[in-house]
């Protein structure tokens, strides 16, 4: 048995049979627990140890939005641990109500150990959405509808992303050596300008959540007018302190870079401008919401300098901070005439990009044993021995 | 070993390589055979037992109308038993013929187990369809064709919805303590008014095709001109008389509730719209289309008093009866301003129908095991001994 | 352990951790082990025995045209194999350009052992992409990126649809007895009319590149503007020559007939026609586009006599050749009122042309074996011992 094996059964999770919706609601050890586990299962994966831990049993996914990688990632770490996949898709548009949501939580549950959720289009609405499902399952384990209540996994919602926030710390703690020695880094997450202005919040704002649980030095920057919902950066300001760390907000990319050890430049959606929009929807304005999008569009383009190029990388800490990005990037010359990026910074950290996103499996395969097991290193023992076979 | 595992290897399945299309196609000791499977199989998951049969091997399904519940609960029972689900998404308006039923039944079955078919669009259609992929594979079978006949499973035709039924009556038997002591309960098999008022006859007709052959006392009511299949109220009428039961036509849902033990009131369109309406499609006319749906909606209007409520709930024996529904139910105040049943009493029940609902994986899980050995039970022996681990 | 398998560890393939695109970029000896193995996993399939030497991994599909029966095929290879499928639906007029081919290619091979491509739509586009994903995969692998770099399987491309050629070429070896027994025989691949003009050149293509290699007498037919690219037909003429075969082009199907032992009568698109269609496609020039299919129904009607009927069959060697088909054929009153073939000769080969898409499965799995190990029989010999049982 592995080392890393032997000091994982001695970690104790906060959330067996307990859903993983924001990382702000789990405890430090456990975190460190996710991660530790998830760079456990991507080691045996590179040495051909695989451990397919249930028998049988689905992995359901319900995107409320597109997605491609987020649904691979899903979909790998459901087949690594012997699940099998089942996606609801859902018509955008049908919003769904309370008896709809708990009865259909329930119908696609009978055999689910777990429900992976994407629902980051409307501020309010898609951790809401989460919560309603996890009650309706709860309710359905209680009254002997279901035999076991399966865990809710946000896959992103309009508050947090944790699944890729926690593939970013696990790249973080690779980069730099380990947890530990992130502390008193600089971390820069800011604005970037994107043609295609209407992104979620939900990077940023899980980010600086996560990052600031480590005694990280943690600067946000953004336009004028491009705010966080003001919850997520209050807590983070809370956590930085408690951590030992910092939180800054500044006003121009550049300030954020100076010094900075790692950037993070993602553009994303006023807050107050994804509220408005939620509402003109609910009420079916269409007038408002194209008199919406003038402004947007007019606002945005103000901030077209906004883009990471080389200059600004020089501002970094001996000019060599790591550039982190969610993916896909918006590549000046590249994916659009102007976006987040310069195509030579972006070409300099493209394959540590694919790096960083390349946890987010292993850290979906984490949470799903974290949430369905007391000890998931106890459910991992029997695949131990096997000595690097596929 | 089990004793129920004991008692199950004696049945005899009338089953094995043949389709399972309508119950009333097959006798009352595999019925019963089906529903102690699907018991065991609900009792071993419960349990923590896992039986995947199958090592590999495919489960298809085609579905020729939008369907939730029922894709959750085939694919649930397919990964169950250790299949691949593999799903062939026909374009509906592709109206399917010869020699392409011939031709694609073939081709998605060189390594299938079993198909699963939902048509349940137009009368006189769907269970011809599944018929006719039936007899392709069998072609293909006697032809070196395929390695092995894979079995024609109905997840909903025209004429029955047997997966649907047999959940229902596998909810019943544990409700009243055993299938013997439904022999002199009375049910109502009772149309409601909804706003969707196009909804296929296969549960009703289903309904009263399989409670028939118990002893019970079936009462069936709807509004004139929303008769079902004859053949399927003839049937009906035979098997009730055959198991020492009866059979009713009554005109009011009130009459058919009186002193019944088991209510299922539902929504379904009339047989002679249907009709019409399929040779309407079949021809293209969409002036008779328009009008057919003006005379419905008129028609339909006029029994919106046909809702299950709290005041018809009292006419059951003691006011208790016990409220079915296959879901979605139409429920006034909550999925639309009038539908099958008021919010108070599908609240009473909502759970008990989410219950109902929890047999179907297990009832199809069974399905797909009697279709494909001559002695299910034998196939899950290797299963037995497994200690609740999962 | 059987004697094939035996006969297997002894053959060396050419394939291991390479992409399979073209059936001519790989060697005689490979060619031949391919199809062993794909008649060992039929064998082996038929007798009940099963193969699943993968615990767990994911089999992609990038479909970027409809597809059905490569769909399964590809989708019943991955199950029998022991891989998860994860299907990846491009919208097909978003061109893909470099860094996204790139970074998606990595994103979704995390935890990947194959990728399944099927792109046929633009000549010159298909097969590039392919090659695409190829090198991205590999740089990702190089990079540490991936643990493991997935085989990319062509699936249907501009140029060949080696799956699709393979098991034709498993099929005539069953039929003719052996791979030996080709050398001599003669095989038409003629063009034939079909109202759908615009089908790819793939088949054709890959048929003369494949069987030209076995010492047959290739005949291609068709009518004049609808040559094949000028390389592949080059590359047959000389492989052709190189096998102790020959090559011939006649201008009619009758001339391609006379004494054939094999006809493969098929419609397809003109080569010019496909190249300027693209170029059309790529300048969105809407009015050349139509003016373009004018011409080619104006072109198509001329040529309505090449249909495979029976007195075209009475050509063939004593009247008795092989007829094949990669299905589905447009059979003349049965699919269209003038198509490929008539009724009778389709049906008497019907059963025949199903028996050939039999092969593609196990060709499909034995090029997933052949890519990711270096010796397939051996990783098949754990499952040797099986009896037979599934």
């Amino acid at each position: 048995m592995t080392e890393t094996l032997r000091a994982l059964q001695e970690m104790r999770f906060d959330t067996c049979h307990r859903d993983f919706l924001l990382t702000w609601e789990h405890d430090d050890e456990t975190i460190r627990g996710i991660l530790a586990l998830a760079r456990l299962l991507k080691d045996w994966h590179r040495s051909g140890r695989r451990f397919p831990v249930f028998r049988t049993g689905l992995a359901i996914s319900i995107f409320r939005d597109n997605s491609t990688r987020t649904r691979f990632s899903f979909a790998s770490a459901a087949n690594a641990l012997g699940l099998g996949l089942s996606e609801l898709d859902e018509v955008k548009s049908q919003i769904a109500h309370g008896e709809t949501v708990r009865e259909t939580a329930n119908m696609i549950s009978f055999l689910a150990e777990v429900i992976g959720i994407r629902d980051d289009m409307y501020l309010g609405e898609g951790n809401r959405y989460m919560r309603q499902v996890g009650e309706a399952v709860q309710e359905g384990f209680e009254q002997g509808v279901l035999h076991q209540r399966p865990s809710v996994l946000n896959l992103q919602c309009d508050i947090d992303h944790p699944t890729q926030t926690l593939a970013d710390l696990a790249h973080l703690a690779d980069h730099f050596g380990g947890i530990e020695n992130l502390r008193g880094k600089k971390i820069a997450m800011s604005w970037a300008y994107s043609p295609s202005y209407g992104k979620p919040l939900s990077v940023p704002q899980g980010v600086i959540g996560l990052m600031s649980r480590l005694g990280m030095h943690v600067a946000l920057a953004h336009p004028e007018g491009y705010g966080l919902i003001p919850e997520t950066v209050e807590r983070a300001v809370r956590q930085s302190s408690a951590s030992g760390g910092s939180f800054v907000q500044v006003e121009t990319m550049e300030d954020s870079f100076r010094d900075a050890d790692i950037v993070y430049p993602k553009s994303w959606a006023p807050y107050l401008v994804m509220q408005s929009r939620t509402e003109l929807l609910k009420a079916g304005d269409r007038e408002g919401l194209k008199t919406l999008e003038k402004e947007c569009l007019a606002t945005n383009a103000r901030n077209r300098h906004w883009e990471c190029d080389r200059k600004k990388m020089n501002l970094t800490r001996d000019g060599k901070a790591l550039y982190m990005h969610c993916l896909p990037a918006d590549i000046t010359d590249v994916s659009c005439p102007l976006g987040e990026v310069s195509a030579e910074v972006f070409e300099q950290y493209r394959i540590a990009t694919y790096r960083q996103a390349g946890y987010k499996p292993f850290v979906i395969a984490a949470l799903i044993l974290a949430t369905r097991f007391g000890n998931p290193a106890e459910a991992l023992l029997p695949f131990a021995g096997d000595g690097g076979s596929r």
